[in-house]
């Protein structure tokens, strides 16, 4: 099969290797018909995940078809059409039992992370793909969600979900500001609206990105008075950063209100300060984290009763076969204004 | 009266001045029975906390008798023993209505904070002291607790339990580590006792007080490796932070589980590095705060029921016209094995 | 001034009697300039609340003017609109502290129950009434909020909101089925919004009333196999029961899924069957109560920012002085369609 | 082997019946080293259970060694001491991903619950048992931990903890009262003393059960005028009934305090009446339901840890051989103060 190989920093090609198989009798293959690319495998082409050997097929996202099964999977079938989850779940370990897949135990990487696939072990950036403990690994597609909305549900709206709202503890009345617009940041603005707030500021350096967040049902923001003019001058109940740089964690510190929640959902480079000797007294509390996948299926329920839109985060769609065209327009961002490029098989 | 004056940086007495009257219906006068001295009277005295002014009574944590009550006090009566609470809560604002008394926004001092006694106005190191919004911040003793039980409850008990123990979300089963073995991290390591933890792990830099905290029931402690082999390799459920230094908070940030929680209890009199670049995966929560005083009660229950035993926490007693001496046992805390020092009037 | 007096079983008149006035230094006088007819109030009418003394002015809901406050009101001004809450809050009281207003223990009507007004002591269908613990009890109404909006605040919106959606633990995702589409039932249906679920389905026995609860954001519904049939055979993840009769509280228990919540919202005249032999094993959670007003305000900001539309439970509105006519009218619900009837001083 | 057949209402017999095979990947076949008898074997026995087919090896707890594992199963390996929990679980399904495991819809037996063994399928007293969904259906015991205690595990600790205490939402300061001082009714008592309650009041009709409770950490108690003085004339916190018959039911709904809980563990052959025509204004909750063994891994690191003491319960001990005997002291408890009889291998 064909599939996109990482060949070391800054060198990556698609090009043929065997097809996967079943190792284990959780296993599944799944014939890839959706596939994307994510910020993360933009850091590993840039050499700064080493725990990516030479050779690994990229990708945790995906939306394929079931072609084989192991023995003992019994709640899924070959034709199946599924979401495969960015994290793999044994859905028996310590972390697993508590639904925190994300710290998933199972020896699968030997990592006591869930995110293998496209890092511990050959993802989703090919024609198929082997999915370990699938049948706590994929989440079954229903009739009427196309390819592109179950991709989405791959990472990106469960981990601004979860990440962005749920540990930012988002409640009905709140005023929740997300600092960065691109696309995990407007995953949360977009699943914020399931807990209630009373607004959403959209906050980023770049104009557009703020301009393109008010279709996500944000309405626009302004710098730190204007926060606190929009919130009784105490500032906001949660921030969300969504960016992951110093900067855009301390402006989450700055406009946080007595009490509040700062959701840490950016990948950071480098560590930041917390002014301790101001904040002790704060009352806050600061969450971060990887995506657990525990609410893709109520997420996949919304979108499937048409209470989430998924569908805006698509800025480009690719044939499979052209994803080194669709790395470069990715790669590009700020320039092609490109959010999630889809790659249809 | 007699009270405790605070002269600037580096200066104190304990001096006459007059006595405090009611100033609005909701006031009640207390006639101090027993006092303290806390760690944060003595940043006052260095010079940390610029909104003291000079001439302020220092003290927000005391036991008294009610001796005048404002004309709309209904549920207190002259002679009503009480707990007069570090913070004050209007119990009408934003902020107390969700309980979180910490950030009270009554005019009271003008700062959105709810500790003002000893603070923005004056406390209770003195015969007598006048406590606003009484009937939100004071607490009345049931026969059978004693003077010094009470003024635990002002403020270190709950201090520990609240931001420690609630704040860490600490759960039956849990493994927890306390970070500092002074009064705070004892009082933490004895309110945890009521979540069920499986295991509590006293770590001090001071061997003395490590010993010495075997006797609120916290199991001895060491360092990194030891802590990591009492817990399956992964980490403490729960790192209590109770001293206030950069190196103490990393400590906690090293020894804590993915998934778990740092609770952060300590004054912090510089800011602290926040290593995101390794810890934006691990799912962990950060919190801090200011005592609440909304489980008061509670542990008072606890207290009276005879559930809880606070007097291990009395390490000195004085008369309260020897305060002058108390500060200095206290200030030499290291020296003096100083945890409490109760002041009998 | 003109006030609403109950004189015994179907006896009532709009007479004159003395104007209220303040009673200790907590309460407020307030000018209503909206009040409504609450079901609970055609129960007194008919005798089925002994409580309730002869020469009672009737009336727990209503939107006024502040005319006169006592000397320990700090945080409201002659002058100010507000919102007259069902509950009335001492605010300092051990029920109170947990923001469980509707068992307010304080002295006024020594009764154990945050519901006094038209109840124990006199209530708002009138042109003055005095409110106790006004501070805790009246909500200041923002500019851009009509009369009519906060006075279905009073007690509609919160208990549907509180006993409904908050006891019925309504979360993103959830199938939500609310029997009974009168007033109470559109609430709950209206602020379930607030918390994502994938559906809400409105039953009644009436089907105009089903056609109206479409207005309100239900999807339409029918009964038990439907019901069954839209939610995967389990049933629905919460039963919120909103008539008060024991044939639709058997309705809830037929349709709640295992480990679902029936909330009971209505008022009932007689107990119900528990069949606990078949739902032992169920997991099941049963909730019942009285409004506590704890969330009036969030629910004041929703409906400040418009993101809750409260006007479609207007029915009809009349002056004041025809008070008997509004009763003919929402005595004849059924008939007249009345929802909620405004009186408009 | 030998085996417990159920053989129609009031039959049974110690048996030769064919040795349980692996029939799917994910099972495992366990050696009993101990089981016991449940007071649900008994209403198996008159017949109360009829999905319990004749020829049913009976028994839903046990310890034992693993002898043989499926294909599919990783984390065990023969020789392993496990647990065999009451309840299987196949840890994919929408409630197992939700640890709700009591309502497992997984296909074997095809019941939508999770309690399988010795009811839908052959159970564990017999000299060997195959358990399906291995991996999430034991749990092995760390060394220290023998037989009997693990026992304790399968289901009557768990049960006490989850549906009684967990669902009673047993909190810090919180009066507790367990009517019933029957196995399951001591397992609540034990447990809530892992959420801090500041008194547990054990009521029964047997006096002498009463007396048993207090090795239990329950206080002694009596009945409603005694429980209302104990707390402040309220009434208690939590009610928890562990019984299973209308009177008992009835009595908690009596003594629980405005927003308290009743919490049912017992199992009901009738319904009860329940008075809305009172309650509906209480804001009480009540609760219900099946073990979800989703705690028994905290409770096992207790029990393990030597924080909770589980060997009281064991009232006689059997050679597995003699299980006849002890079926007739188990039914004949109220003479014989049979608690937990256990039969060791």
């Amino acid at each position: 099969m064909k599939a996109l190989v990482y060949h070391g920093p800054g060198k990556k090609s698609w090009e043929d290797v065997p097809d996967p198989t079943i190792l284990k009798p959780t296993d599944v293959i799944v014939k890839i018909d959706a596939t994307t690319i994510c910020g993360t495998d933009l850091h590993i082409l840039k050499g700064d995940v080493p725990a990516v050997e030479v050779g690994r097929i990229l990708g945790h996202e995906g939306v394929g078809t079931i072609t084989e099964i192991g023995d003992a999977v019994a709640s899924l079938v070959v034709g199946d059409r599924v979401i495969v989850s960015a994290v793999t779940a044994c859905g028996r370990c310590i972390y697993c039992k508590d639904g925190v897949y994300s710290h998933c135990q199972a020896d699968e990487g030997a990592s006591g992370i869930g995110w293998i696939l496209g890092h511990l072990i050959d993802g989703t950036q090919a024609e198929y793909v082997r999915v370990p403990f699938a049948e706590t690994s994929v989440h079954k597609l229903p009739e009427g969600v196309s390819d592109a909305e179950g991709l989405l549900l791959s990472d990106i709206l469960p981990t601004g979900h979860e990440i962005g709202v749920q540990y930012g503890r988002v409640k009905p009345g709140d005023v929740v500001a997300v600092i960065g617009a691109g696309p995990v940041g407007l995953a949360a603005m977009l699943t914020a609206g399931l807990y209630g707030p009373s607004r959403i500021i959209a906050i980023d350096l770049d104009a557009n990105r703020v301009a393109e967040a008010t279709k996500f049902g944000a309405t626009d923001g302004d710098w730190k008075e204007q926060v606190l003019a929009l919130t009784d001058g105490l500032g906001v109940d949660v921030a969300i950063e969504a960016v992951g740089i110093p900067q855009t964690f301390t402006m989450c510190l700055d406009i946080v209100r007595p009490a509040g929640t700062v959701a840490n959902v950016g990948v950071h480079g480098t560590g930041v300060d917390l002014p301790l000797d101001t904040l002790w007294i704060s009352n806050i509390v600061i969450t971060m984290g990887l995506i657990n996948a525990n609410t893709t299926d109520m997420l996949l329920k919304m979108v499937a009763s048409k209470k989430l839109d998924a569908t805006p985060f698509v800025s480009h769609t690719f044939a499979l076969d052209d994803i080194l065209d669709a790395y470069d327009v990715f790669e590009r961002a700020a320039e092609t204004k490109a959010l999630k490029v889809v790659l249809n098989a």
